[in-house]
């Protein structure tokens, strides 16, 4: 099955004196993507509505070659859900340019209540996640 | 009268590839120091118990020379309350090895109630602000 | 004259505790809008091929209304050059369902070489910033 | 052996509108301990006189608490170099009120030149780390 796709541009924020990407804000395209695969909206409406929100628990990186200001990058993003109340999540970072990946990534993530607890994942993020499943 | 200082160390996360802090990052800097100043556990017991934030409304910057990666720089604000309503403040950024500051800004801030209404700004504030007013 | 229009999405990264956006990263918004303006490849290749970069000297702004998680904006920018050496950018923040502007201000800049020396505005930057000039 | 203690004050700019520190902040957070660990100055040198920078090669973050607005943290850090090439750096964080870490990770560097290329790791980073070595 295809990964989703969502595409990040690079800027002067994101860059550091290294001349490259400053390494934490990879998660942070990780996390756009998630949103977009996802849908921004029902995420909205899950806090709005539920109080529901979702945390990461648990990530790993590696990182094999750093992006650059004014590049084009693709994040590439698998999903599944493991039991009722984790959501797996494999992201790579991808360039035009580029044989491999920049980046890659696993994010695991919950979902909790306003007061912090863990609650079981929302059908229409399982759903979602199902979407674009690696298997 | 002497303004208050607050020590704030450069690291990679604060520059761009161009080699110098990214712009936008002097404002946090403005923002850690007005926070030292009015005192953080003030403002944490302001928010949790009375529902009161702040929020800037209008600010200008005037940046003269970058600081860069390693720098340990001084921020440098004094305070001035115009009403009940508005807190001002003057705030610069300063390098030892360098004769005027490097950055020179001016934030204005109300307090507001969780509800985003504007509140008379609280006695602790004022109390603090006027610690370190200019006049 | 028609603004410049660039659309910028909030994710969780733009937001602070508040629950809206964390007041300098407008700032962030308002450079991405002036790099597309301008053209991020024109502006690579001035600096990969004539070590030419760009440095706000000076920027103000004015907060109405905080944009929040989820929301879609618009920055509108338009440009207007200043002698040989300035570049005046008028930017503000839209959102669809509100009447005015979220977030207004000016941002000024100038052009530098690799050792931080004013250089005159290159052609290409001029050209692109009067395609998109106020009168 | 005691690991290296370093202090982060938690403000706005560190938290996302779910009330707690934005995940990706923590890698700043290991950063700036890393470099005070390593010595500020030293790495400064190691760039402007060598040419040497660092490089994250991978990483990995156990999410456990949620930092909150207006805490005082400790980012704990232990090193260990594996080879003339690889530095490994155990770290977590840690709040007064709370038993055990909130967050747990680990980072592993290399050293490179401004070509990007693997270099070996300096002798002045061998020293500085093997005075937080674990064993």
């Amino acid at each position: 099955m295809e990964p989703h796709r969502h595409p990040v541009q690079i800027y002067y924020e994101d860059t550091d004196f290294s001349g490259v990407v400053y390494h934490p804000n990879y998660l942070k395209y990780f996390e756009r993507a998630r949103e977009h695969m996802l849908g921004v909206q029902t995420l909205v409406d899950l806090w709005d509505r539920e109080g529901i929100g979702f945390v990461v628990y648990k990530c790993s990186l590696n990182f094999k070659k750093g992006a650059r200001y004014g590049d084009e990058l693709e994040i590439r993003t698998t999903a599944r859900c493991e039991g009722p109340y984790r959501a797996l999540f494999e992201q790579s970072v991808w360039r035009a340019d580029h044989a491999g990946p920049l980046v890659e990534g696993t994010v695991e993530m919950v979902a909790v209540n306003k007061e912090g607890q863990l609650v079981k994942m929302p059908t229409s993020v399982l759903t979602a996640a199902q979407g674009w499943s690696q298997g």
